[in-house]
């Protein structure tokens, strides 16, 4: 049903998914659904908190791999940049499912809000790490705080994954990473 | 009508808004409301394309200024976080119209689509004149073409606009400049 909902979500939004459409996607009677979900707000939060896990665990695996910091950085980006053109050769790339949920429901749901906001923190956290051990090995001088600078990685990766999803193209982001390569600069 | 629908739509989402909710703000009867819109499709496309007259209009002001390019651009994104900052101060950080509706409905519509496609190649357009301006005087050295850089600019912004609204916090774009300057180099 988390698959399920999941995928729906991701393609068509919090709004323009009914309960009734993720039963019949997951092949569950409703009263099923709300004998494991009190809403489609929990059902919604269980797929967000279940997408992160895998997610992060993708995204711990690359950056604490043996190799150099700015290596362990592109990996994690080339990961992101491979992943939508999977979804396009799928037919369709959907994007990312927490900026699109920032997107629709930021200013709606606070309690969505704050667990998207705890998920893009440990994001910045996670890169931020990688760009502190750049610094110790001498391969960056940053100008701010690596919290900083890894929040502005983030956001170029989103606003081009927005433009990927817009033009179902994943070509987006094919000068991705030498734009954060000059934000690190 | 189309007022009261750009503030529902940019604050909730297309199918978060039904047509209903729309006379209801705008103090208009159901019936009167299929007198002068087909479906919310039509009354959404009319939206978008009136806020974009809107926003051009300002966008090619400022960037068609007497100052060198450099500023020209400056001013172009320093107005961004500016709208951002007062619209914070209003409440809510309700983000770009065309990004939100680009992130719901890309796979859902193909002409809504079609149409936030056309605004944003626009957008790149107007921003990658001045940045020619710039390599004309001399105050810029491009690596690949303008367009690309102009891309990678609005998709900067775009991720951080996500986030000023995600934290209903224009302080999201306050490195923005900076970040772009680093783009450019």
């Amino acid at each position: 049903m988390l698959d399920a909902a999941c995928g729906l979500i991701r393609d068509r939004g919090y709004a323009g998914v009914g309960v009734a459409e993720v039963c019949a996607v997951a092949d569950v009677r409703k009263g099923s659904f709300y004998h494991y979900f009190e809403s489609k707000q929990v059902l919604t939060r269980e797929v967000i908190q279940e997408h992160w896990q895998t997610q992060r665990a993708r995204w711990v695996a690359v950056l604490s791999g043996g190799g150099p910091p700015m290596e362990r950085l592109e990996a994690l980006f080339a990961m992101q940049v491979q992943d939508l053109r999977a979804e396009q050769a799928d037919g369709a790339i959907n994007g990312c499912l927490f900026a699109n949920l920032s997107l629709e429901l930021s200013t709606q749901d606070a309690t969505i809000r704050a667990d998207l906001e705890s998920i893009f923190d440990e994001q910045a956290a996670l890169v931020a790490a990688v760009l502190d051990d750049a610094v110790v090995d001498g391969s960056l001088t940053p100008d701010g705080s690596s919290g900083e600078l890894a929040a502005a990685m983030l956001a170029q990766l989103e606003g081009a994954v927005l433009f990927a999803k817009l033009r179902n193209d994943a070509a987006a982001l094919d000068g991705l990473w030498g734009q954060l390569v000059r934000l690190m600069r």
